[in-house]
Parts: structure tokens; C-alpha cells; sequence
């Protein structure tokens, strides 16, 4: 599952998040028949966006879709969702979450299972070093995104 | 509290959404000490957007901010938020959420009381009555917002 599609634009999103000076946590939605419809990473430096997390970009940038769009879809994130991206997945009823890592954070895993989602984790170790690399080097800019 | 700046300033974003042509809920961020910290409303027509519901540009018009500007702050919504909005008031720590209405929608209310939030339901006349004339108009419109 490391080499979906999905799943290697979100790690690039994420890097380019880093390269921005960013959070670099990225994403990607992904359509039942595998087409990407939106791929994104997280803006709170870029756009001075508080609601921009990497799962709201891919979402912003997939556009204006009826609900069938998503249906059967997956959401690709390097992350663990917060609370926020958890919410928005769950509205829009993607059908599965996959996960680079969630050893930097934790988010909202088990209220996505027991809202009947598919999750998977990868335990991805360029995922873990990128966000390690970045939570050491800022870690007031992480605690402000992630709202501690 | 109807008569709670905050939720003055909610109802008006809502009809303000409503002129445009757009779905009409509003939302307004309040501080502890009763600052207006952003307010908006909800942008899928204005903007294309699946990202910004009413309490998203609250939030994103309150711009970048750090955590313990959150604190103990109060999210007011002409309607019942969805999952994603609920989870983003999680993720932001808001205190408490006051509602104007959850007769054409209910939400996350559960939930964020499950997660410690304050929730007070206003069961506004105007707000119940601004929404449900909009579904009638457009119910294919609000279906598309709430992923029905």
C-alpha cells in the first residue's frame, strides 16, 4: 500500500510542505476507481490557515463534488487525523483512512472505526523521520497546529 | 443569550449566505472575554469550497492563532454543526457550543458533550425558519453540503 498512488502524493505533498517551511504533513482523496481528486499538505504557514490541515487541503483542492464523489473513497494522510480531519473524513463518508505513521501523533483512530471506517497504518518510516526532523526543529509551530 | 453578540453576529452571517445564494448558516468565534475572534458563513456556492461550513471560516476568518487564544471560547452556529465541525471545535478547544437550531439538522451535539463541550441548543425561531426555507428551495443544494 506504500506504493499506491494515493499514497506516494500525499509523502510528496508533505515534503513540499517541509521545503515551504511548513507543517509538513500531507494528503490525498482518492476515488473507489482510483483517480486522485484532490492532494494537498497543510497551509497553517502558507495561508496563515488554521483549518487548512493536509485532509482539509486534499479536500479543498478536490473542489466542489456532490456526495457520490466520494463514495467508496479513500483519504491517504501521513499522519494520524486530528479531531478536525477525523470530522471531515466521517462527513463525507470516505470509506477508508490510510495512515503513514501515528507514532508523532495520535489522532482520531478509534472514533473512525467506530464510526465503521476502514483504517489502516503503514508505520511508514519516511513519514515518522519527516515529522520527527520537523517537531524538533519547531516544535512551537506543531504545538500551535495542533492546538496544545 | 439570543441576544449574545456572538450570536447576533452568527445570524446575520447566515443571512448574509442566504443573499448570495449560498447555504445560509452562519458562525461566529468568541473569545473568554467576549471578543469576536472571526465569523463567517458557510462558502460552497461563493467560494466552490467543501471545506468552509459556517463554523470552518469562523475559524479560518479568526486567522492564525495560538492555542490559548481558544481557550474557554464559544463557538455560536445558526444550526447544528456536522462531524467536521464538531470536530474541528474538539480539536480547538472551544468551551462550550451554542446552537440556534437542530430541528432541520442535528449534528455532533453528542458527541461533543461525550468530549467535555457545553452544549446549549437556542431553538431560534428565525434561524429554524431561514433554514427550513432554504431546504425547500434548494434541497439538492443542501443535500450536496451535508453529503447526503
Amino acid at each position: 500500500m506504500e506504493t499506491d498512488p494515493g499514497f506516494i502524493a500525499a509523502l510528496e505533498e508533505a515534503k513540499k510542505g517541509y521545503a515551504e517551511g511548513g507543517v509538513p504533513i500531507g494528503a490525498a482523496l482518492v476515488s473507489k476507481d482510483g483517480k486522485i481528486l484532490g492532494r494537498g499538505h497543510n497551509m497553517r504557514v502558507q495561508k496563515g490557515s488554521a483549518t487548512l490541515h493536509a485532509e482539509m487541503s486534499a479536500l479543498e483542492n478536490s473542489g466542489r463534488l456532490p456526495a457520490s464523489a466520494y463514495e467508496g473513497a479513500t483519504m491517504y494522510t501521513t499522519l494520524s487525523p486530528c479531531d478536525m480531519c477525523t470530522g471531515a473524513c466521517i462527513l463525507y463518508k470516505v470509506k477508508r483512512v490510510v495512515i503513514g505513521e501515528n507514532k508523532n501523533f495520535m489522532g482520531g483512530e478509534e472514533y473512525l472505526l467506530n464510526r465503521g471506517k476502514e483504517v489502516v497504518v503503514l508505520d511508514n518510516e519516511e513519514c515518522k523521520q519527516l515529522m520527527e526532523k520537523f517537531i524538533k526543529e519547531k516544535p512551537e509551530l506543531w504545538n500551535e497546529d495542533i492546538a496544545v
